[in-house]
């Protein structure tokens, strides 16, 4: 018998002690024994709640308590997380986590904790929450270079995209619903100025790249200044707007953003919608593959993390190697990304094609006092010397 | 230094070399050491190729040396690869296959014969070329209980399928020009037929039951009765037609089959096309994920080979269990499958109603002489015996 304790119960933690449960026979086999959740973490009380009797407020009796073998952390934010998990870490306890902002702050350094310990830190829920995309990319995706890792990766984002695109809403109706049905919190701001998807693409490009790709140094941009308008031009070209967190890497220079795109309906997330979560990875040799599924929610996050406790328990005393070294990657200056970019200008025509040459003009019906175009392949630095004579309203880059 | 031996020099063959070649440094970084070709076996000769240098005609010499570690089985068929694989094995070599008939028909002996001498049987390229599903299926979505998966199994037929829809051409028609792409063989039944997404959808389902899904079991029906005016009342209906493998698991019952369903564009499998594959699993805790990509091709399936050779590296001496046993799976009589149903025939709607009640009409304009429709959902068995009278032309299974 193995005994987990999960630190926190909040809607994941109950999650993970609910899958344990529910799911108990298949857990045990899966994980070639019984796995016993002996402690939860919290400062709360939970009267009436059967977990009351295994609650514990004091993180410390699970630390020392060597019969505890793999620690659950699923409380979220850095602190007190990171130092709970690295002592967890060094006293020879497995560590499984849904928490990004640790993954993608102290990753390197807490995996090195682990291989120094000879035990597992697993992350599996912090991108993509059910859908299996770390593991995949680690122990599956190993022969290729991998050339580009692109995802949806923000359920609450993709929701209120997909609703402004499906009833022709404007931004503050469709978060005001989004809000009161739960899929956004009450401060958003983490989820559609696209913090939340930075955090995860910088755990995927560090994990493509074998080395730490900063948080801070991804350029990111929200959905916050997208209108119904911009929907009216995607939808006139025959596409839709994502959030996408991606990375490109090519010739030793990596390009890592989060941004809004127009994204053709050809294009393996073109119909990645409403809450769902998709994630592209694109190989030398195989090509393109695509990893879709609930990329939130309780149960489908805490199966992940519950997945990661099965893991740790079939390689108890035995570290699964994760490249991901703490020297820094240099990703490069998104100024210089090149793809073809829509804008709305007020301007002429002629202003336009003297600055930009050839370009596709967009109409929406009604529409007069401004004029819509996508450039040829250009950089954003190229587009920003010849947009400046021009009074550009805004501007998306596309996958066109 | 591990050495690896290439049984047989065709298309995935020649492809696991230049995957290997071309990609050596990541292949030697995620496998931990070097991974070096030391021969290929093949009855041919290749005169001119440098594989020539390390080619030999006879399996003993990979056999009997005992510093080859790996053996990549790549040349289809049960005989000889059943006793290549099963004595290389018993030799202590860790073997990696793409070989559907072999591991659909000997999967779990082999397994055993890898666990009792502690090496690795590996079969990603057996399933979904390169879209890793078999790796995430043991090792991803370990705490669920799986209750469905359904998989677009076989590109060759999804991209006649695909063709049909868009150009409104019939069958034969297009599998004339699949044939002249080289994305049909000469004699293409093992694809047009479903035996090959059978093979499939046995190894997946045999993985999820953990026990064997014997492929004779499986109730297995082509595309080759498909028309364009099927391909007609399914744009009718917003939908498209689909050759599934599926398997439903609920009540200790097990439904497998591979058969044409009509999809509706909601459906997360209604949007791949062409020659890819995508494959959904459900989980009772997850939900639904998928897994989309090219299911066939050189590199993408040498990629998947490639990437088992890296875990057998990185495994050695160390057998990685996997959940499959030898007895049996009782799979459940598909008579007795319940789901909504289309079906054209020659009779009156009056004639229709009385035998089945409500339905639901599909037209389509020009076609006058006979009635087309949908059944509630229903069983097999039960729609059988209402058509009795009726005069019907033809039916396909929907996931309406």
């Amino acid at each position: 018998m193995l005994n987990v304790a999960v630190l926190g119960y909040g809607t994941v933690g109950s999650g993970v002690v609910e899958v344990i449960k529910k799911n108990q026979d298949i857990v045990n086999k899966n994980a070639g024994q019984e796995i016993n959740v002996k402690y939860v973490l919290d400062l709360r009380d939970f009267p009436g709640d059967p977990v009351q009797e295994i609650l514990v407020h004091d993180y410390n009796i699970i630390l020392e308590d060597p019969s505890v073998d793999i620690v659950v952390e699923v409380m979220g934010g850095i602190n007190p997380a990171y130092g709970f998990v690295k002592s967890a870490l060094e006293k020879g306890k497995s560590v499984a986590t849904s928490n990004k902002e640790l993954v993608a702050a102290h990753g390197a350094e807490l995996l090195q904790v682990a291989r120094d310990n000879n035990v597992n830190f697993f992350f599996e829920a912090s991108v993509g929450g059910g859908i299996p995309i770390i593991r995949p990319l680690i122990e599956a995706l190993t022969a290729d270079e991998i050339t580009e890792i692109t995802g949806i990766l923000n359920g609450t984002t993709n929701y209120i995209l997909t609703k402004m695109s499906d009833e022709g809403l404007d931004f503050d109706s469709v978060l005001k619903v989004a809000q009161e049905k739960g899929y956004a919190e009450r401060n958003p701001e983490a989820d559609v100025e696209g913090y939340d998807a930075c955090r995860k693409i910088a755990i995927l490009s560090s994990l493509v790249c074998g080395k730490q790709v900063d948080y801070q140094d991804i350029h990111t941009e929200g959905i916050t200044k997208i209108t119904d308008l911009d929907i009216k031009y995607a939808k006139a070209m025959g596409c839709t707007i994502k959030l996408f967190g991606t990375s490109t890497i090519a010739d030793e220079k990596v390009y890592s953003m989060v941004a809004p795109f127009i994204v053709t309906k050809e294009h393996v997330l073109g119909n990645v919608s409403d809450v769902f979560n998709g994630i592209l990875v694109k190989g030398n040799m195989l090509g393109e593959t695509m990893f879709y599924g609930k990329g939130a929610g309780k149960l489908p996050t805490a199966s992940a993390v519950v997945s990661d406790v099965i893991d740790a328990a079939k390689f108890m005393g035995q570290n699964k190697k994760i490249n991901w070294e703490q020297n820094k990657v240099t990703v490069s200056d998104v100024l210089d990304y090149e793809c073809k970019i829509f804008a709305r200008v007020k301007a002429t025509k002629e202003a336009i094609e003297k600055a930009f040459g050839n370009v596709t003009y967009v109409e929406v019906e009604g529409v007069t006092d401004e004029v819509a175009f996508v450039t040829e392949k250009i950089s954003e630095r190229s587009f920003e010397e010849k947009i400046a004579g021009l009074d550009l309203i805004y501007r998306i880059r596309t996958t066109m």
